[in-house]
Protein backbone atom coordinates (compact mmCIF):
# COMPACT_ATOMS: atom_id res chain seq x y z
CA UNK A 1 0.00 0.00 0.00
CA UNK A 2 1.38 3.91 -0.86
CA UNK A 3 2.29 5.88 2.27
CA UNK A 4 -0.22 8.41 1.14
CA UNK A 5 -3.51 7.10 0.19
CA UNK A 6 -5.62 7.92 -2.57
CA UNK A 7 -7.49 10.57 -2.23
CA UNK A 8 -5.11 12.47 -0.23
CA UNK A 9 -2.25 12.09 -3.55
CA UNK A 10 -4.85 12.99 -5.83
CA UNK A 11 -5.98 16.82 -3.82
CA UNK A 12 -2.02 17.08 -3.38
CA UNK A 13 -1.32 16.51 -7.18
CA UNK A 14 -4.35 18.79 -7.97
CA UNK A 15 -2.88 21.43 -5.82
CA UNK A 16 0.68 21.12 -6.51
CA UNK A 17 0.78 20.43 -10.32
CA UNK A 18 -2.79 20.43 -11.91
CA UNK A 19 -6.16 19.24 -12.26
CA UNK A 20 -5.23 17.62 -15.57
CA UNK A 21 -5.54 13.85 -16.09
CA UNK A 22 -3.72 12.04 -19.15
CA UNK A 23 -6.20 10.22 -21.04
CA UNK A 24 -5.12 7.05 -22.66
CA UNK A 25 -7.76 6.56 -25.27
CA UNK A 26 -5.43 4.55 -28.01
CA UNK A 27 -8.67 3.94 -30.06
CA UNK A 28 -8.19 2.37 -33.56
CA UNK A 29 -9.18 6.41 -35.18
CA UNK A 30 -6.46 7.82 -32.44
CA UNK A 31 -3.53 4.97 -33.64
CA UNK A 32 -3.98 5.76 -37.08
CA UNK A 33 -4.01 9.46 -36.68
CA UNK A 34 -0.78 8.87 -34.56
CA UNK A 35 1.08 6.61 -37.05
CA UNK A 36 1.03 3.56 -34.74
CA UNK A 37 -0.62 -0.05 -35.63
CA UNK A 38 -3.55 -1.25 -34.31
CA UNK A 39 -2.24 -3.57 -31.95
CA UNK A 40 -1.21 -3.57 -28.25
CA UNK A 41 2.13 -2.53 -28.95
CA UNK A 42 0.72 0.34 -30.84
CA UNK A 43 -1.14 1.11 -27.80
CA UNK A 44 1.44 0.64 -25.37
CA UNK A 45 3.83 3.48 -27.65
CA UNK A 46 0.73 5.72 -27.90
CA UNK A 47 0.86 5.37 -23.72
CA UNK A 48 4.43 6.07 -23.61
CA UNK A 49 4.19 9.59 -25.93
CA UNK A 50 1.51 10.68 -23.64
CA UNK A 51 3.02 9.68 -20.46
CA UNK A 52 6.76 11.62 -21.90
CA UNK A 53 4.19 14.72 -22.65
CA UNK A 54 2.25 14.97 -19.68
CA UNK A 55 3.51 13.13 -16.70
CA UNK A 56 4.93 15.56 -14.64
CA UNK A 57 2.20 18.17 -14.97
CA UNK A 58 -1.03 15.66 -14.49
CA UNK A 59 -2.45 15.05 -10.85
CA UNK A 60 -3.30 11.35 -12.24
CA UNK A 61 -3.26 9.06 -15.62
CA UNK A 62 -6.60 7.19 -17.08
CA UNK A 63 -6.14 4.55 -19.12
CA UNK A 64 -9.79 3.49 -21.06
CA UNK A 65 -9.68 -0.03 -20.32
CA UNK A 66 -11.72 -0.94 -23.46
CA UNK A 67 -8.93 0.11 -25.89
CA UNK A 68 -6.70 -2.34 -24.14
CA UNK A 69 -8.99 -5.02 -23.53
CA UNK A 70 -9.75 -5.28 -27.15
CA UNK A 71 -6.28 -6.29 -27.86
CA UNK A 72 -6.85 -9.57 -25.40
CA UNK A 73 -4.08 -10.72 -23.01
CA UNK A 74 -1.32 -9.01 -25.04
CA UNK A 75 -3.40 -5.42 -24.56
CA UNK A 76 -3.74 -6.67 -20.89
CA UNK A 77 -0.34 -6.74 -20.57
CA UNK A 78 0.23 -3.46 -22.49
CA UNK A 79 -2.05 -1.54 -19.75
CA UNK A 80 -0.26 -3.23 -16.66
CA UNK A 81 3.35 -1.72 -17.63
CA UNK A 82 1.91 1.83 -18.33
CA UNK A 83 -0.17 1.81 -15.06
CA UNK A 84 3.52 0.53 -13.79
CA UNK A 85 5.40 3.12 -15.26
CA UNK A 86 2.91 6.23 -14.55
CA UNK A 87 2.78 4.36 -10.60
CA UNK A 88 6.77 4.21 -10.29
CA UNK A 89 6.92 8.20 -11.23
CA UNK A 90 4.25 8.56 -8.39
CA UNK A 91 1.16 9.14 -10.26
CA UNK A 92 -1.87 7.43 -9.38
CA UNK A 93 -3.32 5.70 -12.37
CA UNK A 94 -7.45 5.56 -12.66
CA UNK A 95 -8.22 2.33 -14.65
CA UNK A 96 -11.38 3.98 -16.57
CA UNK A 97 -13.30 0.22 -16.37
CA UNK A 98 -16.87 1.35 -15.60
CA UNK A 99 -17.11 -2.12 -14.14
CA UNK A 100 -20.22 -2.49 -11.78
CA UNK A 101 -22.11 -5.80 -11.00
CA UNK A 102 -23.08 -7.49 -7.52
CA UNK A 103 -21.46 -9.99 -5.05
CA UNK A 104 -18.95 -11.63 -5.33
CA UNK A 105 -18.08 -10.83 -8.71
CA UNK A 106 -17.38 -7.60 -7.62
CA UNK A 107 -14.70 -8.94 -5.34
CA UNK A 108 -12.90 -10.43 -8.59
CA UNK A 109 -13.31 -7.50 -10.43
CA UNK A 110 -11.33 -5.28 -6.81
CA UNK A 111 -9.04 -8.58 -6.83
CA UNK A 112 -7.90 -7.65 -10.62
CA UNK A 113 -7.29 -4.11 -10.17
CA UNK A 114 -6.00 -3.34 -6.22
CA UNK A 115 -3.58 -4.79 -3.97
CA UNK A 116 0.07 -6.19 -4.71
CA UNK A 117 -1.62 -9.24 -6.28
CA UNK A 118 -3.53 -7.43 -8.51
CA UNK A 119 -2.49 -8.56 -12.92
CA UNK A 120 -3.47 -4.68 -13.22
CA UNK A 121 -1.92 -2.41 -10.30
CA UNK A 122 -4.36 0.63 -10.31
CA UNK A 123 -4.83 3.21 -7.69
CA UNK A 124 -8.61 3.71 -8.68
CA UNK A 125 -10.75 2.53 -11.15
CA UNK A 126 -14.36 4.12 -12.50
CA UNK A 127 -17.50 1.83 -11.79
CA UNK A 128 -21.56 2.10 -12.56
CA UNK A 129 -24.15 1.63 -10.43
CA UNK A 130 -27.47 0.33 -12.09
CA UNK A 131 -27.27 -2.20 -9.65
CA UNK A 132 -26.69 0.39 -6.53
CA UNK A 133 -24.05 1.07 -4.83
CA UNK A 134 -23.96 -1.22 -2.23
CA UNK A 135 -24.02 -4.03 -4.40
CA UNK A 136 -20.34 -3.37 -5.28
CA UNK A 137 -19.11 -3.03 -1.72
CA UNK A 138 -17.02 -6.43 -1.86
CA UNK A 139 -14.62 -4.35 -4.39
CA UNK A 140 -14.69 -1.08 -1.98
CA UNK A 141 -13.60 -3.30 0.77
CA UNK A 142 -10.27 -4.59 -1.59
CA UNK A 143 -10.25 -0.96 -2.30
CA UNK A 144 -9.89 0.06 1.21
CA UNK A 145 -7.75 -2.15 2.18
CA UNK A 146 -5.17 -1.31 -0.87
CA UNK A 147 -5.57 2.39 0.03
CA UNK A 148 -7.20 2.86 -3.59
CA UNK A 149 -10.47 4.95 -4.54
CA UNK A 150 -13.31 4.81 -7.46
CA UNK A 151 -14.99 6.88 -9.20
CA UNK A 152 -18.81 6.00 -9.51
CA UNK A 153 -20.63 7.25 -12.58
CA UNK A 154 -23.30 9.73 -11.38
CA UNK A 155 -23.89 12.74 -14.46
CA UNK A 156 -23.41 12.12 -17.45
CA UNK A 157 -23.68 14.42 -20.47
CA UNK A 158 -24.65 12.45 -22.80
CA UNK A 159 -29.10 12.90 -24.01
CA UNK A 160 -29.32 8.80 -23.71
CA UNK A 161 -28.87 8.76 -20.10
CA UNK A 162 -30.62 11.73 -18.53
CA UNK A 163 -34.26 9.68 -18.18
CA UNK A 164 -32.39 7.20 -15.84
CA UNK A 165 -30.17 10.04 -14.21
CA UNK A 166 -33.01 12.31 -13.79
CA UNK A 167 -35.55 10.08 -12.53
CA UNK A 168 -37.53 10.83 -9.45
CA UNK A 169 -37.28 8.67 -5.77
CA UNK A 170 -40.55 8.47 -4.05
CA UNK A 171 -38.87 10.97 -1.94
CA UNK A 172 -38.20 13.40 -4.57
CA UNK A 173 -34.74 12.76 -5.39
CA UNK A 174 -32.94 11.81 -8.79
CA UNK A 175 -31.30 9.09 -9.02
CA UNK A 176 -28.42 10.96 -9.37
CA UNK A 177 -29.02 12.99 -6.41
CA UNK A 178 -29.79 9.31 -4.24
CA UNK A 179 -26.56 8.13 -5.77
CA UNK A 180 -24.41 10.94 -4.65
CA UNK A 181 -25.75 10.77 -0.90
CA UNK A 182 -24.68 6.44 -1.18
CA UNK A 183 -21.69 7.47 -2.56
CA UNK A 184 -20.88 10.20 0.74
CA UNK A 185 -22.35 7.71 3.60
CA UNK A 186 -19.96 5.42 1.93
CA UNK A 187 -17.64 7.77 2.32
CA UNK A 188 -18.25 8.56 6.03
CA UNK A 189 -18.38 4.83 7.02
CA UNK A 190 -14.61 4.51 5.02
CA UNK A 191 -13.76 8.01 6.99
CA UNK A 192 -11.63 9.41 3.93
CA UNK A 193 -13.40 10.17 0.71
CA UNK A 194 -11.99 7.83 -1.57
CA UNK A 195 -14.93 7.29 -3.41
CA UNK A 196 -15.66 10.32 -6.05
CA UNK A 197 -18.25 10.33 -8.85
CA UNK A 198 -17.90 11.05 -12.14
CA UNK A 199 -19.94 14.08 -13.16
CA UNK A 200 -19.49 15.09 -17.00
CA UNK A 201 -18.12 19.05 -17.05
CA UNK A 202 -20.68 19.86 -19.56
CA UNK A 203 -23.72 18.59 -17.50
CA UNK A 204 -24.68 22.42 -16.89
CA UNK A 205 -26.80 23.13 -13.55
CA UNK A 206 -29.23 20.09 -13.42
CA UNK A 207 -25.26 17.98 -12.07
CA UNK A 208 -25.15 20.80 -9.35
CA UNK A 209 -27.12 19.16 -6.86
CA UNK A 210 -25.39 16.02 -6.80
CA UNK A 211 -22.07 17.64 -6.66
CA UNK A 212 -23.03 19.39 -3.47
CA UNK A 213 -24.75 16.11 -2.03
CA UNK A 214 -20.92 14.74 -2.90
CA UNK A 215 -19.99 16.73 0.69
CA UNK A 216 -16.29 16.77 -0.78
CA UNK A 217 -15.56 13.80 -2.34
CA UNK A 218 -13.57 13.86 -5.61
CA UNK A 219 -15.07 14.14 -9.15
CA UNK A 220 -13.54 13.06 -12.07
CA UNK A 221 -15.14 15.34 -15.04
CA UNK A 222 -14.30 14.15 -18.57
CA UNK A 223 -15.84 15.92 -21.66
CA UNK A 224 -13.34 18.70 -22.46
CA UNK A 225 -11.13 18.98 -25.51
CA UNK A 226 -12.43 16.55 -28.31
CA UNK A 227 -15.99 16.19 -26.66
CA UNK A 228 -16.50 19.65 -27.06
CA UNK A 229 -16.82 21.24 -23.33
CA UNK A 230 -15.29 23.86 -22.55
CA UNK A 231 -12.71 25.03 -19.32
CA UNK A 232 -15.83 27.67 -18.55
CA UNK A 233 -18.71 25.26 -18.20
CA UNK A 234 -15.85 23.46 -16.03
CA UNK A 235 -15.69 26.69 -14.22
CA UNK A 236 -18.98 27.29 -13.91
CA UNK A 237 -20.45 23.60 -12.69
CA UNK A 238 -17.97 22.94 -10.20
CA UNK A 239 -17.58 26.33 -8.62
CA UNK A 240 -16.54 26.67 -5.41
CA UNK A 241 -15.41 22.52 -5.73
CA UNK A 242 -12.07 22.86 -7.78
CA UNK A 243 -10.08 21.71 -5.43
CA UNK A 244 -11.21 18.51 -6.02
CA UNK A 245 -12.02 18.07 -9.58
CA UNK A 246 -10.18 16.37 -11.87
CA UNK A 247 -10.12 17.21 -15.88
CA UNK A 248 -9.48 14.30 -18.22
CA UNK A 249 -8.34 15.04 -21.40
CA UNK A 250 -6.75 12.36 -23.62
CA UNK A 251 -8.02 13.31 -27.40
CA UNK A 252 -7.14 16.49 -27.58
CA UNK A 253 -3.79 15.37 -26.27
CA UNK A 254 -3.06 13.95 -28.94
CA UNK A 255 -0.56 15.35 -31.94
CA UNK A 256 -0.73 14.21 -35.17
CA UNK A 257 1.82 11.66 -35.84
CA UNK A 258 3.09 11.94 -32.06
CA UNK A 259 4.91 15.17 -32.45
CA UNK A 260 7.19 14.88 -29.61
CA UNK A 261 7.47 19.05 -29.05
CA UNK A 262 3.43 19.04 -29.76
CA UNK A 263 2.80 16.47 -27.74
CA UNK A 264 4.78 18.43 -24.43
CA UNK A 265 3.07 21.85 -25.50
CA UNK A 266 -0.22 20.53 -26.01
CA UNK A 267 0.05 18.80 -22.23
CA UNK A 268 1.44 21.91 -20.61
CA UNK A 269 -0.86 24.13 -22.46
CA UNK A 270 -3.33 22.02 -20.96
CA UNK A 271 -2.08 21.75 -17.60
CA UNK A 272 -1.75 25.40 -17.50
CA UNK A 273 -5.73 25.98 -18.19
CA UNK A 274 -6.22 23.41 -15.76
CA UNK A 275 -4.69 25.52 -13.19
CA UNK A 276 -6.52 28.26 -13.90
CA UNK A 277 -9.81 26.72 -13.58
CA UNK A 278 -8.46 25.03 -9.92
CA UNK A 279 -7.20 29.01 -9.01
CA UNK A 280 -10.02 30.62 -9.84
CA UNK A 281 -11.96 28.63 -7.31
CA UNK A 282 -8.97 29.44 -4.70
CA UNK A 283 -9.94 32.86 -4.92
CA UNK A 284 -13.82 32.12 -4.32
CA UNK A 285 -14.44 29.32 -1.84
CA UNK A 286 -17.58 28.15 -1.56
CA UNK B 1 -20.83 -14.99 -38.73
CA UNK B 2 -22.57 -18.32 -37.80
CA UNK B 3 -25.14 -19.21 -40.05
CA UNK B 4 -27.77 -19.14 -37.45
CA UNK B 5 -28.07 -16.03 -35.44
CA UNK B 6 -27.86 -15.64 -31.93
CA UNK B 7 -31.53 -15.16 -31.16
CA UNK B 8 -32.96 -17.74 -33.12
CA UNK B 9 -29.85 -20.21 -32.04
CA UNK B 10 -30.82 -19.42 -28.52
CA UNK B 11 -34.42 -20.33 -28.82
CA UNK B 12 -34.09 -22.95 -30.57
CA UNK B 13 -31.47 -24.64 -28.13
CA UNK B 14 -33.92 -23.73 -25.19
CA UNK B 15 -36.62 -25.93 -27.30
CA UNK B 16 -34.38 -28.64 -28.16
CA UNK B 17 -32.14 -29.38 -24.54
CA UNK B 18 -33.27 -27.01 -22.19
CA UNK B 19 -33.13 -23.39 -20.52
CA UNK B 20 -30.19 -24.14 -18.65
CA UNK B 21 -27.62 -21.91 -18.98
CA UNK B 22 -24.60 -23.61 -17.66
CA UNK B 23 -22.83 -20.70 -15.29
CA UNK B 24 -18.51 -20.77 -14.98
CA UNK B 25 -18.06 -18.30 -11.88
CA UNK B 26 -14.29 -19.62 -10.69
CA UNK B 27 -14.23 -17.37 -8.09
CA UNK B 28 -11.49 -18.18 -5.32
CA UNK B 29 -13.75 -20.49 -3.30
CA UNK B 30 -15.52 -22.01 -5.81
CA UNK B 31 -12.13 -23.41 -6.91
CA UNK B 32 -11.12 -23.92 -2.80
CA UNK B 33 -14.01 -26.18 -2.69
CA UNK B 34 -12.92 -27.62 -6.67
CA UNK B 35 -10.22 -28.70 -5.26
CA UNK B 36 -8.08 -26.55 -7.55
CA UNK B 37 -5.37 -23.69 -7.76
CA UNK B 38 -6.48 -20.26 -7.69
CA UNK B 39 -5.21 -19.79 -10.97
CA UNK B 40 -6.03 -19.00 -14.50
CA UNK B 41 -5.27 -22.97 -15.57
CA UNK B 42 -7.40 -23.97 -12.21
CA UNK B 43 -9.67 -21.52 -13.77
CA UNK B 44 -10.04 -23.35 -17.08
CA UNK B 45 -9.86 -26.99 -15.16
CA UNK B 46 -12.76 -25.84 -13.60
CA UNK B 47 -15.16 -24.48 -16.75
CA UNK B 48 -13.74 -27.53 -18.36
CA UNK B 49 -15.31 -30.38 -15.60
CA UNK B 50 -18.73 -27.89 -16.11
CA UNK B 51 -18.64 -28.14 -19.74
CA UNK B 52 -17.67 -31.83 -19.57
CA UNK B 53 -20.69 -32.49 -17.62
CA UNK B 54 -23.42 -29.96 -18.54
CA UNK B 55 -22.55 -28.93 -22.44
CA UNK B 56 -24.81 -30.78 -23.94
CA UNK B 57 -27.71 -30.31 -22.24
CA UNK B 58 -27.61 -26.16 -22.18
CA UNK B 59 -28.86 -23.57 -24.03
CA UNK B 60 -25.89 -21.50 -23.58
CA UNK B 61 -22.60 -21.04 -21.20
CA UNK B 62 -21.99 -18.20 -19.25
CA UNK B 63 -18.33 -17.39 -18.30
CA UNK B 64 -18.39 -14.32 -15.57
CA UNK B 65 -15.18 -12.30 -17.00
CA UNK B 66 -14.54 -10.94 -13.37
CA UNK B 67 -13.24 -14.46 -12.41
CA UNK B 68 -10.99 -14.59 -15.35
CA UNK B 69 -9.88 -11.03 -15.51
CA UNK B 70 -8.58 -10.97 -12.01
CA UNK B 71 -5.68 -13.24 -13.29
CA UNK B 72 -4.50 -10.90 -16.15
CA UNK B 73 -3.67 -11.69 -19.10
CA UNK B 74 -3.30 -15.51 -18.75
CA UNK B 75 -7.56 -15.79 -17.46
CA UNK B 76 -8.22 -13.48 -20.26
CA UNK B 77 -6.22 -16.91 -22.55
CA UNK B 78 -7.74 -18.95 -20.40
CA UNK B 79 -11.23 -17.63 -21.14
CA UNK B 80 -10.79 -17.45 -25.30
CA UNK B 81 -9.92 -21.00 -24.95
CA UNK B 82 -13.25 -21.91 -22.88
CA UNK B 83 -15.19 -19.52 -25.23
CA UNK B 84 -14.00 -21.71 -28.61
CA UNK B 85 -14.34 -25.34 -27.21
CA UNK B 86 -18.08 -24.02 -26.09
CA UNK B 87 -18.80 -22.44 -29.86
CA UNK B 88 -16.86 -25.37 -31.25
CA UNK B 89 -19.52 -27.51 -29.49
CA UNK B 90 -22.87 -25.08 -31.88
CA UNK B 91 -23.16 -23.84 -27.94
CA UNK B 92 -23.34 -19.90 -27.51
CA UNK B 93 -21.63 -18.40 -25.28
CA UNK B 94 -22.66 -14.92 -22.90
CA UNK B 95 -19.58 -13.70 -21.40
CA UNK B 96 -20.82 -12.23 -18.82
CA UNK B 97 -18.84 -8.65 -18.77
CA UNK B 98 -21.68 -5.90 -17.37
CA UNK B 99 -19.65 -3.48 -19.46
CA UNK B 100 -21.21 0.03 -19.91
CA UNK B 101 -19.85 3.14 -21.03
CA UNK B 102 -20.02 5.61 -23.95
CA UNK B 103 -19.16 5.93 -27.64
CA UNK B 104 -16.11 4.89 -29.09
CA UNK B 105 -15.75 3.31 -25.90
CA UNK B 106 -18.39 0.51 -26.78
CA UNK B 107 -17.24 0.17 -29.59
CA UNK B 108 -13.29 -1.03 -28.28
CA UNK B 109 -15.98 -3.32 -25.92
CA UNK B 110 -17.55 -4.55 -29.28
CA UNK B 111 -14.27 -5.38 -31.31
CA UNK B 112 -13.23 -7.18 -28.18
CA UNK B 113 -15.82 -9.64 -28.04
CA UNK B 114 -17.52 -9.78 -31.61
CA UNK B 115 -16.27 -10.69 -34.66
CA UNK B 116 -13.86 -13.20 -35.64
CA UNK B 117 -10.62 -10.74 -34.82
CA UNK B 118 -12.22 -10.82 -31.56
CA UNK B 119 -9.60 -11.78 -29.01
CA UNK B 120 -11.95 -13.44 -26.58
CA UNK B 121 -15.25 -14.75 -29.15
CA UNK B 122 -18.55 -14.45 -27.35
CA UNK B 123 -22.15 -14.98 -29.14
CA UNK B 124 -23.76 -12.59 -26.53
CA UNK B 125 -22.55 -10.58 -23.30
CA UNK B 126 -24.35 -8.65 -20.75
CA UNK B 127 -24.32 -4.52 -20.76
CA UNK B 128 -25.25 -1.93 -17.71
CA UNK B 129 -27.42 1.04 -19.10
CA UNK B 130 -26.59 3.80 -16.38
CA UNK B 131 -25.75 5.61 -19.30
CA UNK B 132 -28.44 5.13 -21.28
CA UNK B 133 -29.25 1.92 -23.98
CA UNK B 134 -28.43 4.74 -26.26
CA UNK B 135 -24.86 4.96 -25.32
CA UNK B 136 -24.37 1.28 -26.00
CA UNK B 137 -25.03 1.82 -29.88
CA UNK B 138 -21.37 1.32 -31.29
CA UNK B 139 -21.34 -2.12 -29.52
CA UNK B 140 -24.75 -3.21 -30.73
CA UNK B 141 -23.23 -2.20 -34.10
CA UNK B 142 -20.79 -4.60 -34.24
CA UNK B 143 -22.57 -7.30 -32.23
CA UNK B 144 -25.31 -6.96 -35.02
CA UNK B 145 -22.64 -7.48 -37.67
CA UNK B 146 -21.44 -10.54 -36.18
CA UNK B 147 -24.98 -12.06 -35.57
CA UNK B 148 -24.84 -11.84 -31.70
CA UNK B 149 -26.54 -11.10 -29.13
CA UNK B 150 -26.66 -9.01 -25.74
CA UNK B 151 -28.31 -9.10 -22.33
CA UNK B 152 -28.81 -5.38 -20.34
CA UNK B 153 -28.97 -5.84 -16.48
CA UNK B 154 -32.71 -4.29 -16.20
CA UNK B 155 -34.41 -5.94 -13.41
CA UNK B 156 -32.34 -7.12 -10.49
CA UNK B 157 -33.20 -8.51 -7.50
CA UNK B 158 -30.63 -7.12 -5.16
CA UNK B 159 -32.37 -4.70 -2.64
CA UNK B 160 -29.37 -1.87 -3.59
CA UNK B 161 -31.00 -1.72 -6.77
CA UNK B 162 -34.56 -1.38 -6.40
CA UNK B 163 -34.26 2.66 -5.39
CA UNK B 164 -32.98 3.45 -8.77
CA UNK B 165 -34.14 0.27 -11.16
CA UNK B 166 -38.36 1.45 -9.41
CA UNK B 167 -37.46 5.34 -9.71
CA UNK B 168 -39.99 7.41 -11.92
CA UNK B 169 -39.80 9.12 -15.40
CA UNK B 170 -41.94 11.94 -15.53
CA UNK B 171 -44.29 9.99 -17.91
CA UNK B 172 -44.66 8.15 -14.84
CA UNK B 173 -42.69 4.91 -16.21
CA UNK B 174 -40.37 2.69 -13.83
CA UNK B 175 -36.75 3.62 -14.75
CA UNK B 176 -36.72 -0.46 -15.78
CA UNK B 177 -40.01 0.01 -17.74
CA UNK B 178 -38.13 2.45 -19.54
CA UNK B 179 -34.97 0.48 -20.22
CA UNK B 180 -37.06 -2.42 -21.45
CA UNK B 181 -39.24 -0.06 -24.14
CA UNK B 182 -35.70 1.24 -25.20
CA UNK B 183 -34.09 -2.39 -26.21
CA UNK B 184 -38.03 -3.34 -27.45
CA UNK B 185 -37.69 -0.39 -29.96
CA UNK B 186 -33.73 -1.25 -30.57
CA UNK B 187 -34.62 -4.81 -31.41
CA UNK B 188 -37.75 -3.50 -34.05
CA UNK B 189 -34.90 -1.02 -35.53
CA UNK B 190 -32.83 -4.08 -35.84
CA UNK B 191 -35.32 -6.15 -37.17
CA UNK B 192 -34.47 -9.14 -34.51
CA UNK B 193 -34.68 -9.75 -31.12
CA UNK B 194 -30.71 -9.79 -30.63
CA UNK B 195 -30.95 -7.68 -27.28
CA UNK B 196 -32.39 -9.27 -24.20
CA UNK B 197 -32.46 -8.25 -20.54
CA UNK B 198 -31.25 -9.71 -17.36
CA UNK B 199 -34.20 -9.79 -15.03
CA UNK B 200 -33.70 -11.55 -11.63
CA UNK B 201 -35.50 -14.84 -11.17
CA UNK B 202 -36.45 -13.67 -7.88
CA UNK B 203 -37.69 -10.22 -8.51
CA UNK B 204 -41.35 -10.46 -8.14
CA UNK B 205 -44.43 -8.67 -9.22
CA UNK B 206 -42.92 -5.36 -9.97
CA UNK B 207 -40.42 -7.20 -13.12
CA UNK B 208 -44.02 -8.39 -14.57
CA UNK B 209 -44.41 -5.05 -16.51
CA UNK B 210 -40.49 -4.52 -17.75
CA UNK B 211 -40.74 -8.21 -19.14
CA UNK B 212 -44.15 -7.49 -20.59
CA UNK B 213 -42.89 -4.53 -22.38
CA UNK B 214 -39.96 -6.40 -24.03
CA UNK B 215 -41.73 -8.07 -26.57
CA UNK B 216 -40.81 -10.98 -27.20
CA UNK B 217 -37.37 -9.99 -26.57
CA UNK B 218 -35.14 -13.12 -24.47
CA UNK B 219 -35.09 -12.72 -21.23
CA UNK B 220 -31.64 -13.97 -18.62
CA UNK B 221 -32.77 -14.68 -15.16
CA UNK B 222 -30.08 -15.46 -12.77
CA UNK B 223 -31.07 -15.97 -8.78
CA UNK B 224 -31.77 -20.08 -8.92
CA UNK B 225 -29.69 -22.51 -6.87
CA UNK B 226 -26.79 -21.23 -4.56
CA UNK B 227 -27.99 -17.69 -5.02
CA UNK B 228 -31.35 -19.48 -3.02
CA UNK B 229 -34.40 -18.40 -6.16
CA UNK B 230 -36.44 -21.23 -6.39
CA UNK B 231 -38.17 -22.57 -10.08
CA UNK B 232 -41.67 -21.79 -8.81
CA UNK B 233 -39.94 -17.85 -8.30
CA UNK B 234 -39.24 -18.16 -11.66
CA UNK B 235 -42.13 -19.72 -13.20
CA UNK B 236 -44.67 -17.15 -11.86
CA UNK B 237 -42.78 -14.42 -12.80
CA UNK B 238 -42.02 -15.29 -15.94
CA UNK B 239 -45.76 -17.08 -17.17
CA UNK B 240 -46.08 -16.70 -20.51
CA UNK B 241 -42.64 -16.05 -21.75
CA UNK B 242 -40.97 -19.48 -20.72
CA UNK B 243 -39.51 -20.13 -24.08
CA UNK B 244 -37.57 -17.02 -24.27
CA UNK B 245 -36.20 -17.76 -20.42
CA UNK B 246 -32.90 -18.51 -19.93
CA UNK B 247 -31.80 -19.97 -16.37
CA UNK B 248 -28.37 -19.75 -15.32
CA UNK B 249 -26.73 -21.78 -12.93
CA UNK B 250 -23.56 -21.55 -11.80
CA UNK B 251 -22.46 -22.65 -8.05
CA UNK B 252 -25.55 -25.25 -8.04
CA UNK B 253 -23.77 -27.17 -10.46
CA UNK B 254 -20.46 -27.43 -8.47
CA UNK B 255 -19.52 -30.98 -6.96
CA UNK B 256 -16.87 -30.96 -4.40
CA UNK B 257 -13.47 -31.85 -5.73
CA UNK B 258 -15.34 -31.55 -9.25
CA UNK B 259 -16.65 -35.56 -9.10
CA UNK B 260 -17.38 -36.53 -12.58
CA UNK B 261 -20.57 -38.65 -11.78
CA UNK B 262 -21.69 -35.57 -9.51
CA UNK B 263 -21.60 -33.07 -11.64
CA UNK B 264 -22.73 -34.98 -14.43
CA UNK B 265 -26.10 -35.62 -12.05
CA UNK B 266 -26.68 -32.09 -11.07
CA UNK B 267 -26.65 -30.73 -14.45
CA UNK B 268 -29.60 -33.76 -15.63
CA UNK B 269 -31.25 -33.18 -12.70
CA UNK B 270 -31.35 -28.65 -13.33
CA UNK B 271 -31.95 -29.24 -17.02
CA UNK B 272 -34.57 -31.56 -16.26
CA UNK B 273 -36.37 -28.92 -13.97
CA UNK B 274 -35.60 -26.39 -16.11
CA UNK B 275 -37.32 -28.12 -19.23
CA UNK B 276 -40.23 -28.18 -16.50
CA UNK B 277 -40.22 -24.98 -16.46
CA UNK B 278 -40.08 -24.54 -19.96
CA UNK B 279 -42.66 -26.60 -20.89
CA UNK B 280 -45.32 -25.69 -18.20
CA UNK B 281 -45.04 -22.58 -20.25
CA UNK B 282 -45.63 -24.44 -23.32
CA UNK B 283 -49.20 -26.01 -22.15
CA UNK B 284 -50.10 -22.44 -20.82
CA UNK B 285 -49.20 -19.82 -23.84
CA UNK B 286 -49.38 -16.08 -23.28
Amino acid sequence: MPTEAFPERLVRLIDERSPLCIGIDPAAASLERAGLPDTAGGAERFAAALLDAGLDSAAAVKPQMAFFERFGPAGIEALARVCARTRDAGVPVIVDAKRGDIGSTMAGYGDAYFGDGAPVQADAITLTAYLGLGALEPLFERMAAAGGGAFVVTCSSNPEGLPLQTAHLPDGRLVAEWLADEIAALNDRLGTPAVGAVIGATCGAWARSPLERLRGAPVLAPGLGAQGGTFEQAAQLFSGAEHRVLLPMSRALVADRLDPGELRERAQRYAEQARQFRDKGARTPA
